[in-house]
């Protein structure tokens, strides 16, 4: 009755997972609804920035060869001969000794080269006429941004792929993207299993909890970067459950069930993808917690089936379901992006499997500091408050002391890893 | 026609706005919607988690001390009563030398005190009934998930105004939060100014440039935790420009423009802002870029002058907007995070005022460096595409060198700062 499953390195597991891992599709959506996506083409200029010779400051437009002379003592005079507002083009002759009037972000007349800063000018009028006095001499190029010094064109702003930041919408807009191409999310289906769970509502009873995993997931769906339907708790019964899951399946990209991966006899799952005629890529971790994670693959589809127990789930989510995410999403960097950082507490279990602490990073005196949020149970819940980090101890260490370097996976951070899994030493039972 | 305007120091102009951010409202929203948002109450433990003794594996409960003599050469034999599957409660008795058949997270039986693993233990069946042998001894309380070992009842999980992350969703679900009490999102307007801006979806013409800055507003609001209103953009007639004010102002929580905070002859917020009877906090910072930043209030509500420059307009943005968000969000660390990081580069201009400078902030051995993300002038719009923190250079200081140790405030963290303008050196004109 009891099945001999073969655990694999956390690694191992990955790159089986990754193997299936596919780019999604890109749908357009318009600029104010880009932020948080992610580019699925890369993002090039079609023309220099600035597009034009402009002016960074109020001012006068001039020639920088009639200031030469100039001086406190001996100010050059000129005649102002019309003025520029940003989003106007001046388009007469500018002379010897003549200036014009500039706001910030207009473009520089033909004929100026320098623009002499507004608070720097004494300006009288006489006849009609206005003048200024400049003070000191101008160098040709002076207080002009120049065509082309921000931005040339072709440059590659970003890559396909990158995350919009507010950065990126500003660059979107600079060229004109009103509707911009962005990896469309992944739809991620969430079917929760487990006869002790009760929904959120529902008052707690003896022996039953309420189902935190499906809603954890849900969250941890979305921060990847996933679209996550809900489809509800499956019941004890097999041939419901199949149709469940076959159902599921047929409306989303990847699918998540909590629970049931666990070796007992209430534990459908394998018989679920047996009938689906899913492949199991594997169904056991080296790995501490999560070590029951099965993954299968049923056609293009990848079928995640996370522990039921809180920790267990949450880093199996993030091992293994994140990067796909990503990878849907155009991104090279797909995994969790992997630092080192000093431990603050000493952490005394000894590592027989490769162990994921969740915990919290922070900063001090300018080092990445970390330290377990929590209870470190894989059926623990309050550790997942305040982890932002899952500090990761490799399998066959003993326990760990306060000061030592230790590796972290960050939970929080955009940019990712592109592979973090090379120096993890593999831990086979 | 030059209006004379004094600096304050960057933390001075921080101060008056936070003088008047006010917390917003709290809302219920159903807990798959709460992702993201932040809480408008403490999220306290109304139970123990877990709630019951529970069991952390599959395997058999048994009383510890009929193992008290068992080894590999002698094997303790009990009878199988009977089998718990999660969520079930057995109620009978058990007895010496019996053990119930029992699932991940079910209730240990009350004569019970020890789990035996699954994979521990040796079957077999006699006469209808199931037998199983243990080979070693078990102390009372191995394998028990004791109740109250994850969570206190009473405890606070998760401060009012705490950042919900798929963690805190799980707390949620399981303290029964099907609707969350989060904090309302502020509204927050955004009009444009500059007859030189062009549309998005508007081609390219002599002299003007595409209006990035509202974009980048619209994303930077979404990720301080605003909802963006846009308003487009304001004509160049001051009479249409009052009412444009007057009716954006009437439908949000706080308003930004961008442009028009200049001195020169064409910009209108200052007789906007008189028209409107409301009161200046502060027209002009000392810092770059920003520099012209005017932040006035009316009634209650905050109105945020930005500059028309991208990269100034973003720092103003993130030093004043974003705590003002924060705050509404009940968060008690609203202003950006402050970190210290080492400098990857020279940047040897000298700061006359204090200089925020768009920077790309890593890691590498476990320490934070950070180099400029790009073409430092407040004009500039590629910079802000790597951008992820701002390299803060207190005012009165010469060029930094490559290996010096700066602040930096991180733009993409979501812990926040209490108060970072301490130790920033105040600079005046």
């Amino acid at each position: 009755m009891v099945e001999k499953r073969k655990p694999i390195p956390v690694g191992e597991a990955v790159r089986k997972v990754m193997e299936y891992a596919r780019p999604g599709l890109k749908e357009m959506v318009p600029l104010e609804c880009a932020y948080g996506r992610f580019l699925a083409e890369d993002l090039a200029a079609d023309h220099e920035v600035p597009s034009f010779d402009r002016s960074p400051y109020d001012g006068f437009a001039i020639r920088a060869e009639d200031t030469l002379q100039a001086s406190s003592e001996n100010p050059a005079t000129f005649e102002v001969v019309g003025v520029i507002g940003a989003g106007s083009v001046f388009t007469e002759t500018v002379g010897p000794y003549q200036a014009v009037r500039i706001m910030t972000g207009a473009q520089i007349p033909q004929d100026c080269d320098a623009v002499v800063m507004l608070e720097l000018t004494n300006e009288r009028r006489d006849h009609k006429k206005t003048y200024i006095e400049i003070k000191r001499m101008f160098k040709k190029g002076d207080n002009i941004s120049f065509q082309g010094e921000d931005v040339r064109k072709g440059e590659i702003l970003a890559k396909r792929g990158t995350y919009i930041s507010p950065g990126i919408t500003a660059l979107l807009a600079t060229f004109g993207y009103n509707e911009v191409p962005v990896a469309k999310k992944p739809v991620i289906g969430v079917l929760a299993t487990g006869s002790e769970l009760l929904d959120v509502n529902e008052p707690l009873e003896a022996g039953k909890i309420r189902n935190s995993n499906a809603y954890m997931i849900l969250s941890q769906i979305q921060r990847a970067g996933g679209e996550p339907v809900y489809f509800g708790k499956l019941n004890d019964d097999l041939e419901s459950c199949i149709s469940a899951v076959a159902n599921a399946l047929s409306k989303v990209d990847m699918l998540i069930t909590t629970g049931g991966v666990s070796v007992g006899d209430f534990d459908y799952l394998p018989a679920i993808y047996e009938h689906l005629g899913a492949s199991v890529l594997f169904n056991k971790v080296a790995m501490r917690p999560g070590s029951v994670t099965t993954v299968a693959r049923y056609e293009h589809k990848l079928l995640f089936g996370l522990s039921g127990n809180p920790s267990a789930c949450y880093v199996g989510f993030e091992l293994f379901v994140h990067p796909a995410v990503r990878t849907y999403s155009f991104n090279d960097k797909p995994h969790l992006l992997k630092e080192e950082a000093i431990l603050e507490e000493d952490f005394p279990k000894p590592n027989p499997f490769t162990r994921f602490v969740r915990a919290n990073l922070s900063y001090f005196d300018g080092r990445l500091i970390v330290k377990p949020s929590g209870f470190d149970k894989s059926s623990a819940v309050s550790s997942l408050a305040e982890a932002n980090a899952l500090i990761v101890l490799p399998g066959g260490t003993r326990g760990y002391a306060k000061g030592m370097t230790v590796d972290v996976l960050l939970l929080e951070d955009n940019r990712g890893s592109e592979w973090p899994w090379e120096n993890i030493v593999p831990s086979y039972k």
